[in-house]
């Protein structure tokens, strides 16, 4: 998984129809530090994450079976809001 | 997800069967400023977008997902037609 | 998808039964203008491509379903080979 | 799969349902040497491992295999602490 | 799929119990024409790679299917001992 923080929401009206409804968030990638690492991405969020909120990210095709009885299109999912984060080394 | 926008079309006659009658468009993936990040890449559309459109993408086996009854050997599709992002940070 | 060129072919006789009597070529990723992105990848060809043709290839776990009845061990497979690439922009 | 050295934890109390209870560690990617390579990742542990050990971990869907009976929205898991790495080149 | 030579071995007692008796390899990826590129990455081999042996592996979720009737959490496996590859261009 990636962390990261949210930076901000994408909002599309026009796309596949079992999306409706689904809540997306832009995520900028993260080292343990907070230093941000690699590009942003939008992630499904189904938790309650908002702006500033720093999250744990699945990607890949993990990411659609945080809705189990549905075959989502996506890549991208928030699975947690982080509380914290202990690096003892790196 | 992956945002970016459409920059083109590609064409293939010879291909696997099952992509007959399929839309392929070459997708310029974009930070949420615009700014280009990443090569281009080719997607899948079944949504109706055009160059110039900002997209959302999906990338990876579940880009296969939003064809239910085939299993369709591709790897990036466009899920959605951006209205609109807000970011507040990054 | 990605977009690349066959620049070659590879030959393995000890190999995983399942794929014995299978191609594989090399294929080099570019951009929608030709030019060489990324590093050389080995795709499965079961649609007659041949060295200096543009082709599409899926990477990833969708790329076995090119066959449909046998679950093979591979992650890339050229699905198409192109016509022509129309790009407006980028 | 990847080697890397634990070098820390994350801890988040709302998440995905069926993530409670799980232990997510924070992972410094390594060549065969140790030396760092590329930024560090989110994994699931369930065989005990702690900072400063050495594992081997799975990326991608494959990830959520280590447990058979729920599909886990995860995209990295631990699946070895390395006991030694013989390189003979490179 | 990826070229790479096999470079070492990899070592791990404690790990997830269904890949006791499994061997992992160290394989550098390569270029067409033997050149590294990226970092190595260990792979599974049940075809009897040794090390200095030129190999084709496939990476993701493809890669337990070497083993039909086991869910393997692996991400990487040897696909192929490598007789010759002939590159026209690039």
């Amino acid at each position: 998984m990636q962390v990261g923080t949210v930076i901000g929401n994408v909002w599309a009206t026009r796309k596949e129809d079992e999306l409706t409804g689904l809540k997306f968030l832009f995520v900028q990638p993260e080292g343990p530090n907070g230093s941000p690492i690699d590009t942003p991405l939008v992630a499904l969020d189904r938790i309650g994450a908002g702006v500033g909120d720093r999250v744990m990210v699945t990607k890949g095709s993990a990411a659609r079976l945080v809705i189990k009885d549905k075959d989502l299109p996506i890549d991208a999912v928030i699975i947690g809001i982080i509380d914290s984060i202990d690096v003892e080394r790196g």
